[in-house]
């Protein structure tokens, strides 16, 4: 974790289950693989904390040091535990392999601690809690593969943690905000959250999207449960139908909602998109219900062969039209016979603009019985953030279409 | 940074920037906007490291609490700076807005500590160096938005870093591999990268996908370099053309490159995937100039009507079949003019499996003018890990097709 490659995931993971025990996590701290170094962090923590958390460390390898270094800054021994031994002896033999000796250290317990049984990994987790600095503490222990520490975590420790602390009550709701500017939607917010100073509130932006969190801590779940709804009730009515999600779905689940609700089917052509559209409609299981498919046409020549856009249109307007954009829904709907038929065309960059047709410009089309309407935008962005923000657009207009 | 929501990335940014310089980094700490909380940590870092880099809380709201922490840890005072005042309020003013009081705090300089001018944001970062705590210290302040710590990093915080500590050699080499189980590219690779005890060796996998990172420090530039191609061509050697990339690139882009090189354009039909493998193959830019398109085929009327499966080999074989992938790849083919194309058909998940062909089973097929080759794998893990790998697999198979 002191590497470049690695991103921070189970850090996150352990402060959403915090929290909604009602635990605030004050500090995170990553420290690399040096005995004097963990225990020096194990005592800051101590002091600083009342829950202490370890995660990774506890495997055969001699870089695997944090049973040693907690027991060291806890002042008490490290117990090689046979019946863990053998449990991991006979782990190996199930498999057909003999234990090697450095194995056996997994076995070994911090003074007074409860062992964690692991189901998916070699390294069980350790549990303690008592008098520790002067203080009553809870030190846990947990492997650092996500898939390990997140089972340990709601098997082992979470009715641990909940059967010592008081009970808090803590309610959250996340709304979702389609095609709004960050700073449009804040500026249209703020003056509602604001006046909710026991909610918090985080925004978060990505190309397209907005989410906004909300939580609220109160001494009855009920308490707490009606302010969050109450603050994101007034940020509906502020926002209206930007708000595509009410409950942290994501758009693509929604979409699919509307299309079965309404007993219909989708297909799409993109060029300047490449099929992220279809991908995200298909990233949901049971899509085939609703959605039927689709061309990807990044030649002019597919255009027509799949989409059945006129040679001459393209040549008359550019492959980048509302024109061509327009063609593309409706042929794509008329060849898989969907209900709906979605065309997007642009210029995602780097290459390939123009003064009259910049990197960003993308046209979006959705065709129905009712007729095509056709969206221009001017994406900012690279590449990759430009077919994120056109892909979102589509789905937006296929939802606000269904609704 | 201490919600659920926020991935950390600056601190891998700053991570490999440090190594570049031969800075290591031994801790992070992640504290919340309060006071005592933030000294504390100072305190440690000046007692622990000789370099400390503060990143974000230097805005102007009431939270920002950096400066006055770093203040009352290094035990000096802040000052007011009018110059920095009268630049924030032109900044303010060439935008036709009145600068609020609370955005003077910005203004407030650490005693002895030079001004950073940040060219994208209003807080400007700040620099110290000298004794603090009896010992000489590197001292960085840093804004919190990634595009504004970045160019602050680049432009004023390397070159002084470079100047002040004793030149150190770094070289890094990644090597990519794709489709091999990460358990037989470790066994196979841990006994050559063991014999480079001088040479950090990092293993991630993803989906289908093994990055082989290996770093080395050395007195010479050259040195560094020769440790690192040494144990890189000895893994080379064994894993033989399961290496992609020697540098780097990405998987999509050396299939690019094999296209380019061979002349040859490429269309493909997907079922399973559903636009996974046209997206990765068109997330680079300029993949216009062998990339024509292709079908997204998810209902069986479309693989007939767009791909030209004929209905009754459906029926014969089931839509998830060999048959059916290697008619897919033909036909994307043969109605694209193409000189490869790819047929993918399977069962992503989480329903729809059975017996016969359970969750996981995918057919993977390349035409060519010598004959359509198929490959049948079942892959683990959930939908969205089963449609990577199904992608990645058919770039893979194209890759070795043009070799």
């Amino acid at each position: 974790m002191l590497t470049p490659y690695r991103m921070d995931t189970n850090s996150l993971y352990l402060t959403e289950q915090l929290n909604l025990l009602g635990i605030e996590v004050i500090f995170k701290s990553i420290v690399g693989d040096n005995l004097p170094r963990i225990v020096a962090a194990a005592q800051h923590a101590l002091f600083r904390s009342d829950i202490l958390i370890f995660v990774g460390g506890l495997g055969p390898t001699e870089d695997d040091l944090t049973r040693e270094a907690v027991a060291e800054a806890l002042g008490v021994k490290l117990q090689r535990d046979p019946e863990i031994v053998r449990l991991l002896e006979e782990r190996f033999a199930s498999r057909g392999w003999k234990m090697t000796p450095n194995n056996a250290k997994q076995a070994d317990l911090i003074e007074g601690a409860t062992v964690l049984p692991n189901a998916n990994g070699t390294a069980p987790g350790q549990w303690l809690s008592g008098q520790f600095d002067g203080r009553e503490h809870m030190i846990v222990l947990l492997p650092g593969p996500p898939h390990e520490m997140r089972a340990l975590f709601e098997n082992e420790v979470q009715e641990r943690l909940r059967a010592k602390i008081p009970p808090a009550f803590l309610a959250t709701r996340t709304l979702r905000v389609a095609m709004l500017g960050e700073s449009l939607v804040d500026a249209r917010v703020s003056p509602i959250y604001k006046r909710f100073s026991d909610v918090e509130t985080t925004i978060l932006a990505g190309a397209g999207e907005i989410e906004l969190h909300f939580r609220s801590r109160a001494t009855t779940q009920e308490a707490a449960q009606r302010r969050v709804d109450e603050v994101a009730g007034s940020v509906e009515d502020e926002l209206e139908d930007a708000v595509y999600s009410r409950n942290g779905e994501s758009l693509e689940q929604i979409v699919g909602y509307w299309l079965q609700m309404r007993n219909a089917t989708l297909a799409v052509a993109e060029s300047c998109t490449g099929g992220l559209l279809a991908e995200r409609v298909t990233s949901i299981s049971g899509s085939s219900r609703y959605f039927l498919g689709g061309a990807v046409v990044y030649s002019n020549q597919l255009k027509t062969e799949l989409a059945g856009v006129p040679a001459e249109m393209i040549e008359r307007h550019g492959a980048v039209s509302r024109e061509v954009a327009a063609a593309l829904a409706e042929g794509i709907r008329y060849r898989c016979e969907s209900t709906l038929g979605v065309g997007i065309t642009g210029v995602a960059g780097p290459s390939g603009g123009t003064a009259e047709k910049p990197v960003g410009l993308v046209f979006h089309a959705v065709a129905s019985d009712a007729g095509t309407e056709v969206v221009q935008r001017n994406f900012p962005g690279d590449r990759k953030r430009i077919r994120r923000f056109a892909s979102t657009m589509a789905l937006d207009m296929i939802r606000k279409k269904l609704m």
